[in-house]
């Protein structure tokens, strides 16, 4: 038995057996819905609305009071069981295709930092190009044609001994491009870090008179970047993001890891989603940039250490389990064409190596991309994302630590939640009759609020007495302030307002304080590791999609940052990608990168480390200590 | 439209589309028909004959008249067009199945040249295994499980620099396997060619108690050897040969390249083909010496030049044409896994070196074997087969060349030829009333005659007066010599002595007086070479199958090989499986046959050699120049 499920507003038609999930005839349909939990139906993510048919069965999970009077179930735990009409809202879309970063210009240095990292480091990319005007062969002349391109390097460097080394792929390809080019090639080396050796990455006929093009990629858990970089000129060409792919078998790295872990395919599926991601990015950046896939040959990725497995189809499994163990933290240099990456097959593809399970080749990058490491005075590098990771330390030593902040930042698991794309409101005013005023990224009308937008609302909360230093809500005189049906909130956005009624419950708000109450106590387990205080830190880079949005003032207002002068902060932007773009540029910025992360003490905090006390006194706005907030008032 | 066609007598029934060759057709059957010329209607070996059905259309390719009254067609060139009882016969099928190598013994050492290898290089097998007890990680010491590998590995090699290494695939593995053995394990390691360098080749859980298995390939182009050798012990527990599967695209190795080189998935069947004979090898051999090929973690394959680029999936088109040019001579190393190899994917494989496009790794395999190289007086190496390839030299130097001898000597394109398998006549005398005596391999009853029975054939049709100096049949006195459908032919066996009439036609022998010639050609073209004469020559080493049974006495009668003391010759059986053994026991053999390849000065015979004179000249039974045989009357 079987039957069809139109989805609206797209009007998509599908035939499946009866029995089937919803979420499962929407992906037949090509429609994708958010997940936090891989289908499990506790996130209340994947909410969809019958508008049609009476032949859905719903198997129970998880929604919340409002959406559920609302109308709408987890497409997840609902089974087609007759003909259905069903409408899927925006906000359940995972909205994949959806670019998140896309700057392209035409024969300008893009990034800045290109010129900063080839000034640290030098331009001296892992890949080099050479052209060979080979002797054809006679009969007596009859070196093989391996043998004959290996002597010509010899000659080329000077070096009788210099041993030469290639893989099978292109030996297979060789006699047909040497004679293609009539015994004139180019060849793509990478010195070895032994001395006195060279591998052949790759081979074309003729004199090449196309660009040497690299690819930088940023593995984010939500969002992948890659830019597209002229390794001949140091310059970046283009940039351009969109969400991870994997997202629909989850948000965060811990259901993925479940998700890879414990289904028969899934690490293979997690796997092949981020390869797309890839492929799909690069795909476009070279439409953009008009150059050809098959020009990219060197790639440097670098992401969390889960993203780094996934990406790499290692499992991940044990990451998660106590005491949390990653397959490795350093990885072999492998080919694209292993990997399934749409660019040259050849093309040797590198990660950034992580330093533990929860401190990944992301923030390895970053600590390289902010030169944390070539100061003297002590600085502190945190990437706020679903987990806070963050890097204490100077030229002498460096300690890093993770914190679960959970998914709120990225407006996971709060009642009107969003990322920070067009629409998310990202940041607000109360004034003195509660009225609000928000402001969206994109000036577009309200659709949701994001993680920048979700510090500042708890900001003036608190200042407006909306919410006391536990946030627990007051009774203030205004109708946005209400019992609704999850219990007390407060009212954003007014269906009058805006297109869509916008609120922030108690609930939203537990949660917020708990994230930003992880973030601090993680930065203050650091600095007793090394017995220092708030007030040595003299420089604090804030990294990742959500630093450049967010209100300083407002995140030290209710405790998730130290309260230190203003100048010490800077948005340091997608420092993961930068890291990884000057690996791309510069050996030595890799092998630095190699060694940062060897020498980054990792601290579990789970482990004497008195984080869970320090964690439970950051629960309060700021802090229970006030003293440790002296510019807040209270 | 389609017809049913029934072959027999194995009684096997398919249906095929109109126009389907026989050969085709017998083909899905699983019937493999033998073929020289790769299905081209040129050999006349695929022949069948159609007992029952007009609907079979001839359409035109080489039979000889004798077959062709006998009522064969060549199966590649003739089409179904009805309903079809096709008769394959014995002589026209290719005996892939069959084992022609089957040795085991348990507990003693098989091969006598394996004491003989270690003691000349030692037993320093390339893979090594190690078990480590790790510490299990916890929260504090949280290495990532490769790490934690790469430091004992450290430790136990007591340098902290080392170097390890390892593939993407055993970091996929690493996790479950160090757990599964609740952190002991068993590695197998490679060590590199540069010091400081391991590459961990696999990883077990627990303590290891399994052999260390390898595996010495020899790839022939008719037939295909393989030796299990036990690396703990150096010793071979088994070895198991039968014909290369490759035979269906046709005998030789240029019908071969033609067809890896114009046919769209030619290269990927040939090297299919060839995987599969060895698996189907290795697979007998671990039944038979109850072992698992999982065990098998080293491979050395030695081969021609072109089995070794099949081997490998390399393009081999550019040796059959001038200037002759191998892809490479020297490969690297790559993993079962690559190849499809059914062993432990992890395993290393490694092919023995070739010198160039004709000269192989088996010849070098050969020449490390026999110890041409260790010598101070002047040794001659050959091995005859469709190629005669050879190596005259010793301590100081050593030239090689290749003659195509034709198929001649392995049975092809010789009326009653057959390969040296049981029934096929090695040895013959004609008596004083020109009566013949044949002995088979086997002690069967003659099917035909083989490689050492056609030479042993010449010299006694010669001394008998039946042929003379130049081939030509002579007018004698017996019913034996007459006049057959292809010309003057002499009856070796009558249809009343044997189950089938044997005869051998003046086409045949002037096909072996071309093949004979060839070779000593090539041997007079080396001695010119470096100024030498057959004189100088204090040893002859014969390796090949076809060695095994040759009467020397009558080669050398026939002008084939040269007039020196019969003490000088030796047969040294399969060296080119020697070779890969040693290889496979010793890394210092492997370097050893490395450099050989590189010493070993190769002679194009198509340039100045004056191989064409010396060829012509050796058109006669035995020469043109009689001094040169001075123990022959003639």
């Amino acid at each position: 038995m079987s039957f069809t499920v139109r989805f609206v507003p797209d009007d998509l038609t599908v035939r499946v057996p009866a029995g089937t999930s919803l979420r499962r005839a929407a992906g037949m349909a090509g429609i994708e819905l958010k997940s936090a939990c891989g289908g499990e139906g506790t996130c209340g993510q994947c909410l969809v609305r019958v508008l049609e048919g009476a032949g859905a069965r719903f198997l129970g999970g998880s929604v919340s009071p409002r959406r559920r009077r609302e109308g709408y179930l987890p497409a997840c735990r609902t089974v087609v069981e007759g003909d259905l009409v069903v409408e899927v809202p925006d906000f359940a879309r995972l909205a994949r295709h959806r670019v998140l970063v896309d700057r392209i210009r035409k024969g300008e240095v893009l990034a800045e930092e290109d010129t900063d990292v080839i000034g640290r480091f030098g331009l001296d990319p892992f890949l080099s190009r050479l052209t060979l005007k080979l002797d054809p062969p006679n009969l007596t002349e009859n070196a093989s044609d391996w043998a004959r391109l290996a002597a010509a390097l010899r000659r080329e460097a000077g070096d009788p001994e210099l041993t030469v080394g290639t893989r099978l792929d292109l030996l297979r390809r060789l006699p047909k491009v040497l004679r293609k080019g009539d015994w004139d090639a180019t060849v793509w080396l990478c010195a070895s870090d032994r001395p006195a050796r060279l591998e052949v990455v790759d081979v074309a006929p003729g004199a090449f008179r196309g660009p040497d093009l690299g690819l930088a990629v940023d593995i984010g858990t939500t969002s992948v970047v890659v830019h597209l970089v002229d390794l001949d000129r140091g310059a970046t060409l283009a940039a351009r993001g969109t969400f991870n792919r994997q997202s629909r078998y989850g948000d965060d790295v811990i259901t993925r890891i479940i998700h890879a872990s414990e289904t028969e395919r899934g690490l293979g599926e997690l796997h092949e989603a981020v390869i797309e991601t890839v492929n799909e990015l690069v795909d476009g950046l070279c439409l953009a940039a008009d150059v050809r896939p098959a020009d990219i040959r060197s790639v440097v990725a670098a992401g969390n250490t889960t993203m780094e497995h996934l990406f790499l189809r290692i499992p991940p499994d044990f990451i998660r389990l106590e005491p949390y163990i990653p397959a490795a933290v350093d990885f072999p240099v492998v080919t694209a064409g292993e990997l399934g990456l749409a660019v040259n097959p050849a093309a040797q593809v590198r990660c950034v190596p992580s330093v533990a399970s929860y401190v990944g080749g992301d923030i390895v990058a970053g600590v390289l991309a902010t030169g944390l490491s070539d100061r003297d005075q002590v600085s502190l590098f945190i990437d706020i994302g679903t987990n806070g990771e963050m890097v204490l330390g100077n030229r002498e030593w460096m300690v890093a630590c993770a914190c679960s902040a959970g998914p709120c930042f990225e407006g996971g698991g709060i009642t009107h939640g969003m990322r920070a794309v067009p629409g998310a409101i990202e940041r607000l005013d109360i004034g003195p009759g509660y009225e609000v005023h928000v402001e969206t990224v994109g000036g577009e009308p309200p659709k949701g609020i994001c993680g920048s937008g979700l510090v500042d609302a708890l900001a003036k909360l608190k200042d407006a007495g909306v919410i006391d230093r536990a946030g627990k809500f007051q009774e203030v005189d205004t109708p946005r302030r209400r019992d609704g049906p999850d219990g007390a909130e407060f009212v954003l956005v007014t269906a009058e307002e805006g297109p869509v009624e916008i609120v922030i419950t108690e609930a939203d708000v537990k949660n917020l304080i708990r994230a930003k109450g992880a973030v601090y106590a993680g930065i203050r387990s650091l600095l007793r590791a090394v017995d220092l205080e708030v007030g040595d830190i003299t420089r604090i880079d804030i990294a990742g999609g959500f630093g450049n949005y967010l209100n300083i003032r407002g995140a030290v207002r209710i405790g998730m940052l130290p309260d230190v002068d203003r100048s010490c902060y800077r948005f340091v932007g997608n420092t993961s990608v930068k890291g990884a773009r000057a690996s791309l540029l510069s050996r030595k910025a890799f092998e630095t990168a190699r060694s940062l992360a060897r020498r980054m003490t990792y601290l579990e905090l789970s482990v004497g480390s008195g984080f869970m006390d320090e964690f439970t006194s950051a629960l309060f706005l700021p802090h229970t200590d006030l003293t440790l907030f002296p510019s807040v008032e209270v």
